[in-house]
């Protein structure tokens, strides 16, 4: 067995891409346990978005990870030790892992850890995808606070990232018509001919906007937004009078100093209603919205994808690939 | 009695302030009415910040101004002449008059005037500003959009214009904590002392957004946005969770190339409402409205004030006095 833990620690706080300096790869003795304490195998790393906000000193949802911590991070671990009564030898579990090998599990800890059950038709990465952030992320921000009625057109941008491609395929569920913005020409067929998709815009053609326009050809009554920046500028130019916004997530301006900027003046003109919401609000209905998406999945009705990197070594580069637009679907890093 | 009426027309559209090429001052005869119609004799015009945007050609809730039309305005009225059964000689009437001396009425057409009751209490430029379009929207923008709620803590910025002050005032009424955020010591000694704000910041001092913390200790639950741009983005900052931000103008931006640009970040860290909103959708209750604050006023516990400019030559500097923050209260041209 081995003995050594690596982790990703945090040395400099990054200013745009991570760099080098950025995350520092360590080695440490695996701790021992006490009593109440389990030590889980980390399996796979939920590479995210979020986890660049972390990095930051900026004021965030959650404290920034400080220097010298362990980078915080998701991820699905199985236990290979346990002195906790909760735990046996092989149950796997999810949460705030961090970015590395082994972690100790407690019973009081705030970072609290779920089980995750034995699904036949759920992999490992397939649950850390419909069934960890994303999933639910998508779930929560498109049915509870964007509400989509059916006929309505729903507009998502990052469309072929994790959550992007779970909000088209819940619009479709409902009934909308759904069109995508993603970043490359294999991204836009994914998610149209596999997906389901109405219509899907590449932001990288020249003429995206006379595309998005095509493509709305009623408005956009609803626009859930991953991305801010241009791209969301330019739904908001498409949005219909008393049209919602769901804002999720602002990738475009996560590795600049101006997270999001985009102009209020389309929220006077269209009155529009613009909400932002994190699913930390939502806890107490995770397990309610899991298992409708799981259902979702089991019957064909939600496709899921995941694009896996090989190795705790590459983590920081996995970390790039999101602002890169260099992955489909979920992000994962297996160890 | 005079025969000419003097026009201000949209000679060319405005790249930042308006510049003397922008209205053109031109006197055509006054038009002889037919049976339906009155003509009335302009008193005083409403200047306002959404001038400057209907006279660019961008979208917008209404049609732009068209080159060579007579500039779009609100005014107030008075009937010289009737040939229409709903109108008298010597009525009082408010509604898009335009930026003219003369203006002919009829009943069926869509710039609908309002009759202007006699009430002792209101002058008639406290007409246009309590009962015009300042007071509805402070009304319907605070009141049914912010829905402030007693204890909370109301910021509102261009807290000593027509709008915001009536806004900053209705705050008070309902029991808010209520912070203006104005552009210099006399415009923040009147909203403090004078309309009973428990703050004032003059954003123009080397250290407001420290004035802006110290006087929001609690927090923002509330803000009433008029302003955008970096007093908005300071406003953002304060926000508590689940605030909500009425947008209601974004005038730092209105003579620039990006109107009302901020940051979305805190809309989600901070899991904001936002909510536009123009009083055109809440026509329907304009007498409502319009009874409370008067009523309001009467009683006292509502304060206007007016800062009028003679003479209708001088209308083009007024609307520019409007984004060079030269107007305390409601700003009109008396004819």
């Amino acid at each position: 067995m081995p003995t050594t833990n690596r982790q990703w620690k945090l040395a400099n706080r990054p200013t745009g891409l991570i760099t080098p300096d950025v995350l520092q790869l360590s080695e440490t003795p695996i701790p021992a346990i006490s009593d109440g304490q389990a030590l889980a195998r980390v399996k796979y790393l939920s590479i995210d978005p979020t986890m660049r906000i972390w990095m930051a000193d900026v004021p965030q949802y959650m404290p920034p990870v400080q220097i010298g911590e362990v980078m915080r991070a998701f991820g699905l671990a199985e236990i290979v030790e346990s002195r906790h009564p909760d735990y046996k030898k092989n149950d796997k579990v999810s949460g705030l892992t961090g970015l590395q090998e082994y972690v100790v599990i407690s019973g009081d800890e705030k970072r609290a850890f779920q089980k995750v059950p034995s699904i036949p038709f759920l992999s490992d990465v397939n649950f850390l995808n419909l069934l960890g952030i994303n999933g639910l992320t998508a779930y929560f921000g498109l049915l509870e606070v964007g509400k989509p009625q059916a006929g309505e057109t729903l507009v998502v941008s990052a469309a072929a990232g994790a959550t992007g491609s779970i909000v088209g395929q819940l619009g479709k569920i409902h009934g909308c018509r759904v069109v995508g913005i993603a970043g490359s020409d294999e991204k836009c067929r994914w998610i149209k001919d596999d997906l389901g998709f109405d219509a899907a815009v590449n932001y990288k053609s020249s003429d995206w906007k006379e595309q998005l326009a095509a493509a709305t050809p009623k408005g956009v009554d609803l626009n859930f937004e991953n991305v801010g920046g241009p791209v969301m500028q330019a739904v908001l130019d498409r949005m219909n009078l008393h049209g919602r916004v769901v804002v999720c997530g602002l990738i475009s301006g996560y590795t600049k100093q101006d997270p999001g900027m985009a102009s209020f003046a389309q929220v006077i003109i269209k009155r529009l209603r613009v909400e932002g919401f994190l699913i930390l609000d939502y806890a107490s209905r995770f397990l309610d919205a899991g298992q409708k998406l799981g259902m979702w999945k089991m019957t064909g009705k939600l496709k899921t994808r995941e694009t896996v990197v090989k190795g705790i070594e590459k983590a920081p580069d996995a970390i790039n690939m999101l602002f890169q637009g260099d992955n489909i679907g979920k992000l994962v890093v297996e160890l």
